[in-house]
């Protein structure tokens, strides 16, 4: 199939044709045709996809080798193949950029080469004679760009999901709420519509976003659950062509135990192929959790601005010099970047959602977009969360004094009053005290409207401020 | 606070000072400012959101009845009005646009006023007689917008998903597993790439279906849990002031009962009244369904084209002429049309998710936006996907000589050759058959590949395009 | 072709069957089919649709009048038919759902319906009679819904620009430029990344607002110049086949007259057919307006904030009480509420983006949602803005004493030392006046940097806050 | 302020203390923070962006050497150094991951630091030597990130522009004008709803594809004047603050000079600062163009299935294998690869929307993604576009044979028998040839109702199919 050329090269043939391949690549000749057709972005595959698919291939290889579809011998170079790139041998072997053919067949061979090549070596063998070992008869034995993508899309995710979003979501919520505790007795005022309201603990504001985030990682972790479902073993469209009978219990459970996580078979093949749902799913929780992250950056800019200027109720650690031109200033950088990465975060997930709409019968052809969407978007919001956590949240103080001042002079104090004068009432208690200066206090009793007893039990900003337990 | 004018009219006063307001109308002064505020789209409050207030107002009546915090007898009108717009009457009283005040004050207002003077009505007194009975004083008791919004969404997105998307859903997933057993002998031709692929069955393309859109209802039903979980009982920022100590745990055991559906008390009521995640998620899941049923739409009508130019698979029954200048043209309209509201479901969700991110401090004022869109999308999708399982998946019917005759033509069947001559040899007999018209079977005999027996028992279409079992 | 039942109904045929119909509406079979058919949102089309769909059908009547390819007596009974429609008669015979058949054939067969049944009456005839008077061979000559709709589009987006965006915007725009005169010489501090930042004016930035509305009504008037150019005589699929030769020209002149517009026929008629891009580019005109509206409103918020807890720079003019609970409180509700019809202009911004990548080969199926989308976009953004301007933007009012105390207190205006003392000592300054709570001024003169008098020059915050001309 | 530590190092000092540094980089102190303030993503600034803000930088050490405000040595230097880095030297020293302090101030500071360091080298002195040429005081002077970033977002879009994606178009629209030629006399079915048509050419689909790109890029071209505005001259927050008087008008007549394009002076400096709407138009032309490219790969793909199974009206030429499984499959790779881009483009522009919106009062901090969203958006559409013309549209066929039969199948062909025989007639031929398979032409003649001579005028689809000209 293959014929030495010289020292520097090698010839391979597909069935388009002979191409002459430097003799140091280990990919072939289908991964250099689609770097000739694909010079879009020059962003090539995220690490993490790739393990996905070579631990996909190491799995493969196992079973196939058990059952006795491929050679012993061929299996075992395949297999150490594997593991000498996820030890990360080989990593520039990678090559094709992440906008190529629909599905990712391109990358796949790409996988699939690079794998051969190496097996070939490790057996003593030239790379490029696929006679021995070939890419698609035995590295893809039994698989198909069909099924193998969607289920490396899958357990790219959740490598991704396990090593950098969690951990990182882990230490937002733990810091948060350390700083609730921090914040528990400090009084400030509610504002909402951005006006005067009633007054809260900054304390349980932190606790708020801690479990606000708490909610978002219970529903990526619910959302990740789609990605344990594999159809690997569907093959071409889903029908398990050309698989052993027992492959695709065994394959899922193999990869079940090489990345730790009890996956399991899809129940309908053709489904889990032409589906994106699982993705869209994953990426909406994480979409939501970026809404609430940019809400969260947002309040923390407000409740920092200042120093003269805003409300200062907060102060965010500095951690850099904030301006080209206006000496001394600091802004809230790492909130900012948080904001930026949401948006992408959700730009991302709007691509994604494109990409779902536009599958066409047995398979959606728009998979590599979504692989690296999920991915790296993932990976992003991990990175945002950690760097958030430790540059910024770990360090806010509290600026106690403007706070309680905010919440003592909020005129919706009156709101207390409520159930003692009537709305109306305090309404206008509320108006006389902001065209005349006059505290709400001082018209009660002018009014005589409560006795100062009352009052003074009624205007507590402690007992106000606390969250009502649950009876 | 109010005095009755002439027959004709009464008037209302609040901070802001006194209007005219009909006699004839049950809502009241800030209901009239709010539609002399916002005269916009003309699209007035959803029914189904309308029920959700309502609800809410008549389980804070019981239990503000209960603990004593309004007497019982306004407590019983309250509860008397509430039943009787519940049961469709004075529903042309809610009349604030959706575009309104932030957070939804006004169409809260709107519901309070109405309620208030029916409530007159109902202990013989006259509408506007708020010192009877107050809008904010008694049916708002220990409630703020703040809390009873979130909650009406919640409980306004629950109604419609059980009274209307749930049930669609269940119709198109019982028909499609009809149509897959109806379908399951037929053979055709896989598509990938839009490109010949292996052989799949008919029925099995319908089972996916019905399986994808079991799926999102799986989906759908574990993020409605969200809106299960209530911030009410948090009045103005989530600290329950004004409220009585026992109040929170009974209205949402209330209004459990009052739905039938296992409603919580929120663990942290700050932060179910700042966060739109609860919203989001179900939205997110309400897109993931919609983008499924634009592919499979899609593939309706791309398998459903011809009727002479086409693939013609299969047959959409034909529900009316479809051009008003070709004759006898039939178009998939209903397929057509359920694309067009997927769209618009995503667009809303769009929508929901620029609301989320716009929150601030202790509140979101983007909710009447999320409110309109999640349960005005929950309900286009369930009439839809009514529309077109009736009208449209329970009439198709299959050309079951047409599907055959692809898939003995496909080129791809030379794929279950790979395991016995390799991927190579088998590309080549693909490419001798494309050229020169022969078929595989004849190629490969020809080059004495294999037997005809051997052959035989491998391009077995029957055999290749069943799904195989886990074993 | 239709025979009279009895004095309630007729019977209409079409080429599926027979169908009763209510004497007393004007549409017909086709109609009736459709409202069976879709029976999705309730919603209607809108008025400002239907009033381009008719002006339509009167410019092909009158051409083809003209041209002798219908009977004079017929083309005078269309015409005479729909200005009856245009002086909103008939409104409520429009009655098939905006989710609909794709490519609106039956809202354009709802129209040919009720324009031949109510040119037969005039004629002296009965409703029903289409063989006198078709809707398909009459009022329909030489038109298809491929050509009709997308021609619609245009002609409604544009009379809904002029009669409500327009308008809307230069009437904000006069007043926010009004209101950059009134604020001209108040001096507040710039923030930017909401930290201190060096002075402005309150005027600037009131015409800095005016100043990009002014833009985005530009970019709108050059993006809608894509709805003058129309695709009208490209008949079924833009080839113009069953239109009389002069007929193209003429009815386009003929259109340009009836609206006053400069409308010309499109250069490719089939390309006019296909692609969605003149909608998407007038929406995303609109979505870019939005942009900055929602920016603008949440600066609005912002600088209103307070009364006792915010930065209160300016006051929004209270236009309603702001919560059923807080008593005396006002929100800004004019503002919350364009931000809310913003987010939902871009939420349907997405959804004409779906539906325009959705097209196939000679026509694009969608366009009845994006019909809907963008007219109703353009109304209730005119809505929006007028609203705003008359009930919030022309009653604010400025906090003279509080801008300038924040612009005095600012640590940015250390700036203007820059290019005296160098950055690096400025920043110095700047440091030890927030640590030690001393004035700028007071530093600098300590450390000797600068002189009194040269201090007195460079910190004058009315010149440092004037923007440098141009020379 | 900085001292030499010891070959391998130096030390920098900002306002937050002392950092030492490598000797070997050209960045700096606060380059450095910036790096471990933000580990997100990996992804360095492109190389396009950085060609913008060393531009801008060259042109304000001109204007300012010019106008004395730096001494002319330090600005030839800066010029010198700029130079270099234009010629691709130092590209290693922008380092500052996209995802990063707001509006961009880490990057600026990257660049200022690169261009003092190596101006301090030009002059024979040593990096860091910040008293002598300091990154703020001189290659900064006059300027803040607030005027910097926006202007270099918009010279970064003309430069990806002019390089990418204007010659990228321009090579698609004349290839397309080319095909359109070489099969103008193709006559094809049309297809409207996937379902039969008329007739058109197939030339006439290529044309109208090469109209519409036209058109696109027209609308690019009339966005990107946005671009040409600049806001140069603001500095801090758009007063223009420590700039020279003639400093505005002559930096941008001298960026003008050296990017060969019309800049001009923004005429409201604070309005050019707040706003992203240039950026925004620019992106949404972006997307409205990757709509249509969408639509259009999918008629190739649709247009291109098969070989066996679909409709085969033309070839795409075949680019590499399509399948890791079926031997001898090829997929239309290079129109699936565009859609995903295009996916993509739309995406980054939904992140660019969000981050319009998000400004706040001068300045809109969100910079850094957009810039990195834009530019990349054009380049990847420029070499998409540019791939897809050399590698598919250049080398597609046309199967002749295969479209003149659905031609002739078609039974929309008896759309042209409705001004003779009426819609209703026409439909009842229609319905009786799809039912028994006799030609539309025998069963008119069978009925009467057009004579043969008739007939043949009519059903002539060669005239049928040729677009009518405008009279």
């Amino acid at each position: 199939m293959t014929q030495q050329r010289n020292s520097q090269s090698r010839i391979e043939r597909d069935s388009m044709g002979d191409r002459e391949i430097s003799s140091s690549v280990y990919y072939g000749i289908q991964t250099v045709r689609a770097t000739e057709n694909f010079p879009i972005s020059g962003i090539r595959p995220l690490p993490t996809y790739v393990d996905a698919c070579i631990l996909i291939k190491k799995a493969t290889a196992i079973v196939n080798g058990e059952l006795g579809c491929i050679p012993q011998d061929i299996s075992q170079a395949i297999i150490q193949a594997a593991d000498e790139v996820l030890a990360s041998k080989f990593r520039d072997q990678f090559v094709v950029d992440v906008y190529q053919a629909g599905a990712g067949t391109s990358h796949h061979m790409n996988v699939n080469e690079v794998l051969a090549n190496r097996a070939l070596e490790i057996l003593g063998d030239e790379k490029g004679n696929y006679k021995r070992v070939s890419p698609n008869d035995h590295v893809n034995y039994g698989q198909s760009t069909n099924d193998v993508i969607p289920t490396a899309i899958r357990i790219g995710g959740l490598l991704a999901l396990s090593r950098t979003l969690h951990p990182a979501l882990e230490g937002a919520i733990a810091t948060l709420e350390a700083k609730a505790a921090e914040f528990q007795d400090i009084v400030r005022s509610g504002r909402t519509h951005m006006q005067d309201a009633v007054p809260v603990r900054l304390g349980e504001n932190f606790r708020a976003w801690a479990h606000i985030l708490t909610e978002h990682q219970n529903r990526i972790y619910t959302a990740s659950g789609d990605l344990m479902v594999l159809g690997l073993g569907g093959s071409a469209a889903g029908t398990g062509l050309n698989t052993h009978p027992q492959y695709r219990a065994r394959v899922v459970a193999t990869l079940a135990e090489l990345i730790n996580s009890p996956l399991q078979p899809a129940s309908h093949l053709m489904a889990a192929m032409q589906s994106m749902a699982p993705f869209v799913n994953v990426s909406g929780a994480l979409r939501n959790l970026a809404q609430d992250l940019v809400k969260i950056s947002h309040d923390l800019r407000l409740m920092d601005s200042g120093p003269k200027t805003g409300l200062k109720e907060i102060q965010l650690p500095p951690v850099q010099p904030g301006s080209s031109i206006m000496p001394g200033k600091y802004n809230p950088v790492m909130a900012e970047m948080t904001s930026m990465v949401c948006f992408q975060v959700m730009g991302y997930d709007s691509a994604i959602a494109l990409a779902a709409q536009a599958g066409q019968l047995e398979l959606n052809v728009m998979m590599p977009l979504i692989a690296y969407n999920l991915i790296h978007s993932i990976e992003i919001l991990g990175n945002t969360i950690a760097a958030l956590t430790q540059r910024c949240i770990q360090g806010i103080t509290a600026n106690r004094e403007r706070c309680l001042a905010y919440a003592e002079s909020s005129l919706a104090l009156v709101t207390a009053l409520n159930t003692h004068i009537g709305y109306l009432n305090a309404a206008a208690v509320a108006k006389e005290s902001l065209e005349t200066g006059k505290s709400l206090r001082q018209i009660v009793l002018e009014k005589g409207l409560m006795s100062e007893a009352e009052l003074a039990k009624v205007l507590n900003l402690e007992q106000m401020s606390q969250i009502l337990p649950l009876e």
